[in-house]
């Protein structure tokens, strides 16, 4: 019998789990990506915020292929799907597998406002981290030139929609860049004249969290001087304006958009599959898909119903989707079969500044330095890479103690056209 | 009387050091650039060929001026340059002053080959290293799913011009990429089907470099897998092709110019100056220009003869020229005056690969591990920033222990459309 063929389409946290587990097998392991590295997402708004390099989060995904035997990489973006032919189509050829795993992740949902869509920043992209931090740092370069006051308080006015872990960590993040950083650097511009707004529709941020760390969030949020708007929702934008919903009009040219993801475009390829919320593909309890059990579905773009919720977007949800499905079709080929998927629920954190974090897990809570310094840690944990750990640990220390930011360079790709003598 | 201001037009070597001088005086120093850091351009090929971040060899200048009571930064590109009014000219406005040092450094000079000019790759700023970074790696995934074996060797081969310290460290560090890294990252291409082909129109390389130290450069690079070509010139390319002057066509993807530079555009704004070779403004023997005492040339821009013939384009001579203005400013404030510029040349040195560079240095010649050693710790010394010089040295370490590039990363960026539900 001939080696079977897996094919992992996205190397996030779901198919990076899944591949590590299928590595120890004997079966012949395709990884599909549209680049040729993993992305550690959850790290990104401190690439937007100047804290890291952006080559700090990124692993090269060749770089797993040479240790895996039965692995190998492609770098491709997919163009469809064959269900019933069992081949992958993508811009590099096409990929037939026995075994097709799903793991594309999501992309940002603006709910249909497309002003919103048209001018809004995102985090999905290193390229995007950079833009964004290109962008705040111009905004500062301009207003230490503008003597306009209200053009000045425009241009250092940030808006941020989402009260969830990316809108929280980045609003404290771009606070103490602004506190500590960016006020040093502009002699003309305090960080009294910058406004951060955080905006959120429901009635508390982080709403994940148990109530009492929720307003540890809140406040904290509050004295470091981010303005939290609860029960609030941005509707419309332009370059100069955030509307919100009942009409106010703030005037800044930085909206940051965490308020909402979808499941990946890839998912439309998957003809005859039931949608759930946000694009999300309905799957079986094994994470299969209905009339093939040869397809896996994993992270954001599954709707995986577990007590008749579906399962949050985010990372851990992934890896151990990765883990199950890997282990499933390694299980099928000895002939025996898996029970059901489950999650289990290892909690949730988020850092809101300096020494200070919230963490709930297994029933237990902490607030401050000690969930700080575990949400470091852990970070630090997951993060791929030897020499990605000791980059990122040795900012972070450097930041620590000496309230800096080195990357704060503007590097927007100059297009000078070559002056010919 | 009211404080002296000094504007510095461009942040490289020459302006950061005249920066440095100035920066311990009482005049009103003003650093103008386009870009918010300082480059550390020895180092560009490192990030080319996947062995630095780019941020590791850029510094944030407001970085300096927190330091510097005296001076301040100003982040625009210059339109124009006032010499009677004694104004500079720029995007960000008009900026007036007592004493003018232009210090715009280099541009790359194909000597009007237009067709050159538009394929052809070149290293002067960031985003120039990360493309050609982002190229080679791509042409490495292109090449590892083509089956047909010319397509497949033309996407291989690297043709370098230039046999100068850039092309031939670009040559090595390339080739040490490929021996290393890639042909690891791909199994299905090894180093053999890849084609390094170093082109220079004098008859060695590195001509400023002593005899023996120009073999020994040439013999390493042979031994390495380089094909030197003397004695002939790049005439013309395509994108699938370079021609060799009298009429030789390579087949080849990647075409990578470091064989001459000319002023910056900048100089095009002084009127009524005169200029040297390759557009460099001929300056006084204290690098004032005729009838303007008070507006000083450095660095490539400058065209300063020592014994009759030009001082080179290169670091040295731009941070010493920088430093002697900035003095004799100091000195003409006090009704002194100093004597001709003359430059103390310290020698030169290029890497070629792992333990193995030439350096050239009073009247005493290196080769080998010394010299490459040296190169390491002279490299590291120049480099600005504490934190830059930990990355730079963690690289150079992980590398030299693990034959490891950790940043072969494609990040070209992807213009995705948001798609809107």
């Amino acid at each position: 019998m001939s080696k079977k063929r897996v094919v992992i389409a996205g190397m996030g946290f779901g198919g990076l789990r899944a591949a590590k587990t299928l590595s120890e097998s004997d079966v012949e392991l395709i990884m599909v990506d549209r680049n040729n590295y993993h992305l550690f997402q959850p790290l990104l708004y401190q690439v937007a915020t100047a804290g890291l390099e952006q080559e700090a989060i990124a692993y090269p995904l060749r770089g797993l292929t040479r240790r895996w035997r039965n692995a190998s990489f492609m770098l491709a973006e997919i163009s469809g799907i064959d269900l019933d032919a069992k081949i992958v189509l993508t811009d590099g050829g096409n990929v037939p597998y026995d075994y097709l795993i799903v793991a594309a992740g999501s992309r940002t949902n603006f709910f249909g406002m497309e002003s919103v869509a048209a001018h809004a920043f995102d985090l999905k992209r290193l390229d995007q981290a950079e833009d964004l931090r290109n962008h705040i740092l111009l905004m500062f370069e301009q207003a230490s030139r503008e003597s306009d006051t209200k053009i000045k308080s425009a241009l250092l006015t940030f808006v941020i929609v989402g009260g969830g872990p990316t809108g929280v960590e980045f609003s404290g993040a771009l606070r103490e860049l602004i506190v500590y950083v960016l006020s040093k650097d502009f002699p003309t511009i305090s960080a009294n004249e910058t406004r951060i707004i955080l905006v959120e529709a429901a009635d508390s941020l982080l709403t994940a969290m148990p109530a009492d760390l929720r307003e540890y969030a809140h406040q904290k949020l509050n004295s470091m001087g981010v303005e939290v708007l609860l029960e609030n929702r941005v509707v419309g934008a332009t370059p100069e304006s955030v509307v919100l919903y009942g009409g106010t009009v703030i005037t800044s040219h930085t909206l940051f958009w965490s308020a909402g993801v979808a499941a990946a475009e890839l998912a439309g390829f998957l003809k005859g599959v039931e949608f759930g919320a946000a694009g999300r593909v309905v799957v079986q309890s094994d994470l299969s898909i209905k009339d093939h059990p040869e397809v896996f579905i994993v992270g954001d773009m599954a709707c995986c119903l577990e007590k008749g919720v579906p399962l949050p977007m985010m990372a851990p949800v992934a890896s151990q989707q990765g883990d199950y499905v890997a282990r499933s079709i390694l299980a099928r080929e000895e002939g025996r079969s898996l029970p059901p998927f489950h999650y289990f629920d290892k909690g949730a954190m988020a850092t809101i500044g300096k020494s200070s974090a919230v963490a709930a897990a297994a029933g237990f809570k902490f607030s401050g330095y000690i969930a700080w310094l575990a949400w470091l840690l852990l970070h630090l944990y997951y993060l791929i890479g030897f020499r990605n750990r000791l980059v990122v640990m040795m900012n972070w220390t450097y930041a620590y103690l000496f309230q800096e930011r080195q990357v704060r360079l503007i590097t927007a790709k100059k297009r000078r056209a070559v002056t010919i003598l």
